[in-house]
């Protein structure tokens, strides 16, 4: 089992307009609504590829407990953390010429009890038997301790369980603090988060700080592995278009699957065997190309999965640091 | 007791934004989240200048829930008619410079059991000793047929209570052909309902078709009464400036309530005495310039109501038809 925490869940709307205007009345004429956030995507995309895995989220309001039924609805195994603020909401309004505008609530205050009802829920399923990883994927809402993420790293060590994180800014530091298995930024986050000037030193940092692994999604350009001593990197699959938002969490699932597939259990700093981690980054690089075809996040067809998987072995590149 | 419909409720969100943009991901910095609709307008504002009052609303989904304990927390009676459709919401997007933009959702459709199951609630509550009138405000959902509206004011005539619809379109047409005591559109609801020329013509159209006065609501120009053989017209409150969202149905509550309150019960085509409609537009009036003081729609401060119905007696212009 793969337990993933989503610290900052959406319901995430879509409305379609026929032209996108500023200053007026616009009538929306298609709604769409989905349980949004990284962590739900991710935890969607394993479940779709038969991944058992257990969602946590804190969720609060009207919208998390609609979040709470869309996830019955889905079928994906959720502990939801009742909170006192309201889930947030994000409304991204689309035409079909202009980008689109997304208008993104920050989300609740948690108050420290609230996060430690997290911490609870994320230490009692990682005590089962079968769990074998924990992930953190995704924002935390409004100014919430970064150190939240460090304790779910060290009760996921305890259990001898891995964790992969994907977080941002202070949070991402923290994770590489507490001894992150993975830490998987993309290239921006990973600048931004260590203020490195290229994605190699900012690896290193990380590295530096207690990650085990640094994994970087570079998009279209592949994903690639950090270690002290080398660079793993393989490019992304070629000539697949579509829809990329989602992909990068795809790409997560399809690391952290393959991971544990291969029997991987470690603490802190376990030396990382080469075939095992590019195995994980072509795995995530054929979930992320799945997504892409997939017209929203979150989903996967296990057949593209499989497809991109069994493609003639993409270029592999072993970069000495 | 006055039974206030609103067909089409909507949770209003407001979003405040740093600066509108098109195409780009929007911060929002403050979120505001209200119950919406015409009549939980009419409803509120009655409420708070003390005249007992019921609304009744079709709710469905999480929109739905959360507009009921809102409702609740502003201590409004409310009857609920739970329907298979998620209750709509609004999202408008302001910031200190450009005028709002607002996406409108549709509403959900309703099957003609939940309309039945609205009727009843109608029906149940206009069957109690105390209730004096049915207020129906604001506009019907998706494909909703005009004849709901018609039918509720049919089932206020066999209560002996009065009616007073402010909707557009067909819905309009059909109250006045029903026999709604007073039709209360604005001058542009009015124009377009009927395709008259001017608001004289559009009135005398909706009084042919059954309506005992039609009562027209101009904005900052006033209001004025039409009946088959004049128009009554008081001027809006001078010097009034703020928030005009809402104004106008705080007027319909200030008309329903000074109608009620002089203790009119009347069937269709009722003659009305032109003192007492004075009186009704008089109030109305003071009622939406006391809203136009507030910074959100649907509430008004009694005093300012009290101080506009004081002060020296408005221009009283009699126009023979």
């Amino acid at each position: 089992m793969i337990v993933v925490v989503t610290p900052n869940p959406a319901v995430d709307v879509t409305y379609r307009v026929a032209e996108q205007r500023l200053g007026e009345t616009q009538r929306v004429l298609e709604v769409q609504r989905r349980p949004g956030g990284k962590g739900l995507n991710v935890g969607r995309v394993l479940a779709a590829t038969g991944v058992t895995t257990h969602a946590v989220l804190p969720l609060g309001g009207a919208p998390g407990r609609w979040i709470t039924d869309a996830l019955d609805d889905l079928g994906l195994a959720h502990t939801d953390v009742v909170v006192s603020g309201e889930t947030r909401t994000t409304v991204t309004v689309v035409d079909d010429a202009a980008h689109p505008t997304m208008f993104g609530e920050p989300g609740p205050v948690l108050v420290p009890a609230e996060w430690g009802a997290v911490g609870a829920a994320v230490d009692e399923l990682l005590g089962h038997d079968d769990a074998d990883a924990l992930v953190v994927s995704g924002s935390l809402p409004s100014r919430a301790a970064p150190e939240v993420v460090a304790s779910w790293v060290a009760t996921a060590r305890d259990h001898g369980a891995l964790s992969v994180v994907d977080c941002s800014g202070a949070a991402l530091l923290a994770a590489a603090r507490a001894g992150a298995t993975v830490c998987k930024p993309n290239v921006e986050e990973l600048l931004d988060a260590t203020g490195a000037a290229d994605e190699r030193a900012g690896a290193l940092r990380l590295l530096e700080l207690g990650a085990g692994v640094v994994v970087v999604s570079r998009g279209a350009h592949g994903i690639a592995a950090h270690t002290t001593d080398h660079v793993l990197e393989v490019p992304a699959v070629p000539d697949v278009a579509g829809n990329p938002t989602g992909a990068g969490d795809a790409a997560t699932a399809g690391l952290v699957a393959a991971l544990v597939g291969a029997g991987f259990r470690t603490g802190t700093g376990a030396p990382f065997d080469d075939d095992r981690l590019l195995r994980a980054l072509r795995s995530a690089a054929a979930h992320g190309a799945a997504a892409v075809l997939r017209p929203v996040a979150g989903e996967v067809d296990p057949a593209d999965v499989h497809r991109f998987l069994t493609t003639p072995d993409p270029d592999r590149t072993r970069t000495p640091a």
